[in-house]
């Protein structure tokens, strides 16, 4: 079994396709239709045409490898068993009410798994929005709009595909995307230890998130966390929420927190308690180098949100380190009367020698990771130039935090990101993210 | 002394206006000069006008009732001398370089008071960015772009300028915006005490946040909170900082968090650990009823958000109450199949009754508070016509946390704010607003 159907399908056949709006099987053709290879909506209903694809009564009647699955759950088992037949390798199945529900739910899902076991098909799903992979315009999914979700360099696993969307058009919002995104719903037989190697091969991916609401795995899933080189943030939820509810969910069985406490508890992962987080983590473990240390040297243009930085990072268990006589020399010519020129260094408010401020404490050997914090000015703007440089010179993380009006700072803001220079906003956004670097060294050697 | 020549200044001295660009007394100018009211540019070596205002000698040859000083630190007294002597009642005082500085700076700030008391004269900052009042038009600030902060009905107190700046310019970004903002900066003789009982009177500010680094007033601020009627949420910054950094700011005395925590432990008060939280807070507490308790009804349309949601209101308290039978009965007929039909009530998936689910959850006798979680979908939308009634007939808070593409949804997020139903984004947000009303009412009977 494999997921290489799923990135790479040369057919895909949309099973209970239709030529009404609003049904689910309109809505995935609707997304589906862009993708560049073969394209066979099923439907022995149905005839003519749907988004200039002719309707065919069968899948044994297309050379599809992928199969959506847009019927109604007791359909199910009967339409799996055609795609086993029909050779089909790979079947998504966005219906719910399987094991979430139990009862006939479950024997249904049973079904479900045995015909996939017979065939050799992966299962995405049951119970899920399905997948994205927007740089290969691949949609295997029924959501509207998401064809509007970004193209990025963070790949997204989640076990509920609402979250799993949430987190994609939130990125799409920050003017990032993804690499791809995954809702793995009740995980018939597709698990989180099974996308998380193929997306360390993928080379577009730089950063897997992972959200976690509970999976019998967590054994597999530790170990694969473990084997892979891609930098992993998990958001692990649900343990305060209703088991009740969470069962409801997706089917997901109660652990305690602990066990997965230990199984992220490891180099290169990061645990996180917020979707915003869980985004900024992997923006930021994807776009800056890997830190040397904990060593954090902060240079904000305003004290305020220097201090709130600050008071983030030391519950981080960042070390803000003296900086040396040669960078304290360099930082006080810059500017005479700058207000305080140890680490944090605060320069009182913008001014032209602040990108020179940022390089000074960039290139201090005492400073593993720069967090920076500036109130934009349009006289002034934000430091590209000197960015540019540093980014060349200088293989540490730069976090740049950006505040004033959107559209006054978006083009620079867009320059740093494109040096590598991670932007967010707010100052516990931009302290939360250092404080991800850190948890991803921590525990190396 | 009065802070109302702060609000409605019959004429404004700007002392040390420029017509160079980029200088403060020219940025002053330029925010300035849109107030309905007289503007004087002071400065003896200037001539000609400035934004169409005729440059003036001295602050004497002036009517101005409000002085914003944008002269270096060590002119401040004469100015300030000269501003009493001829009758101004009120001044900004721009400059650093004072109390946080010690030294030199400590005797200066110390000569300030004794003259601003000498003629009683309301002296905000120094080492403030100042303060704006945009409904107003007034903008007592040299800070670039100010003028483009929206008009609200949260007044922000901050600790710091740079803060106030950042927190109004994000709360326009959220299509919100400010009743006034205020940076108090060293606090010479206007408080956090002098300020928050001003807007309190202030008929368009329905919710005062404040940003604390810490002030040696803490039992005057302790006992206004406690007089006033409009909702704050105060967020205390600073205590694991570096205090040597934190004193450099604005001069804030250490305490303990015990001191504040005890300050703001009353009903009505709301504390909070960032800065979206504290806006996020302020507009709920504006914009919602008082919920009558902590019974919290969620309807979601995505499990795992809900999910989320659920995990956040257990660590704050919440009750999620049994629905009543017949809320339980309209929900089961509404549609058959539906997901989970306790509490939260998990429709599954958006749907054309998605509305009548949320009135039904809204009507329930056990419910005090809702909170809904739906990513947009453009053939269903958002139901607002539902809302609509029940802002009309249902005087419960509802919190509605939106998702999906921006441009997709704005409008009719717009149409639920104005009738009064706050929308977030986020799970998370959702959650801590949700969180934000519950401890607005810890406390009461």
């Amino acid at each position: 079994m494999s997921l290489s159907d799923l990135f790479e399908p040369d057919g895909i056949a949309i099973v209970g396709a239709s030529a009404t709006p609003g049904k689910i099987g309109n809505d995935a053709m609707s997304n589906v239709e862009v993708y560049d290879g073969e394209i066979y909506p099923v439907n022995p209903s149905s005839s003519g045409t749907v988004y200039g694809y002719e309707f065919v009564d069968s899948v044994a009647e297309t050379d599809a490898d992928l199969a959506l699955l847009c019927v109604p759950r007791r359909l199910q088992p009967q339409v799996l068993e055609e795609c086993g037949e029909a050779g089909v390798s790979t079947a998504v199945i966005f219906a719910g009410g399987f094991t979430e529900m139990g009862g006939e739910g479950r024997e249904l899902q049973d079904e479900i798994a045995r015909i996939a076991d017979k065939y050799n098909i992966t299962v995405l799903g049951p119970n899920t929005a399905g997948y994205a992979i927007p740089h290969a315009d691949l949609y295997g999914s029924f959501v509207p709009r998401i064809r509007e979700v970004g193209i990025g360099n963070v790949g997204i696993v989640a076990q509920s595909a609402g979250v799993a969307i949430t987190l994609s058009f939130h990125m799409t919002q920050e003017g990032y995307g993804v690499s791809s995104m995954f809702g793995l719903g009740n995980r018939v037989n597709t698990e989180f230890a099974d996308v998380i190697p193929v997306l360390d091969e993928d080379p577009r991916t730089e950063a897997i998130v992972l959200h976690v609401e509970g999976t019998a795995d967590v054994d597999r899933l530790h170990k694969i966390c473990e084997e892979v080189d891609t930098p992993i943030v998990a958001y692990k939820v649900g343990e305060r929420a209703d088991p009740d509810f969470v069962r409801a969910h997706t089917a997901a069985p109660s652990h305690v927190d602990a066990t997965y406490e230990e199984a992220f508890d490891q180099p290169g992962l990061v645990t996180v308690s917020s979707t915003t987080e869980l985004l900024d983590a992997g923006r930021v473990l994807a776009d800056a180098p890997t830190p040397e240390g904990a060593n954090v040297g902060v240079v904000t243009a305003q004290a305020g949100p220097g201090i709130i930085v600050n008071d983030y990072l030391e519950d981080a268990g960042a070390v803000f380190p003296d900086l040396t006589a040669e960078t304290r020399e360099r930082v006080d010519d810059l500017l005479e009367g700058i207000t305080y020129t140890e680490n944090p260094v605060d320069t009182g408010r913008p001014m032209p020698e602040f990108g020179q401020v940022v390089d000074a404490v960039a290139r201090d050997e005492n400073v593993d990771i720069v967090l920076v914090y500036e109130i934009y000015e349009d006289s002034l703007g934000y430091p590209v130039e000197e960015l540019e440089a540093l980014s060349e010179e200088v293989d540490k993380p730069i976090i740049f935090t950006v505040a004033g009006p959107h559209e006054a700072l978006r083009e620079e803001r867009e320059q740093m990101e494109a040096l590598g220079v991670p932007t967010l906003e707010t100052p516990e956004r931009g302290a939360q993210a250092v404080a991800a670097l850190i948890e991803s060294i921590s525990g190396e050697e």
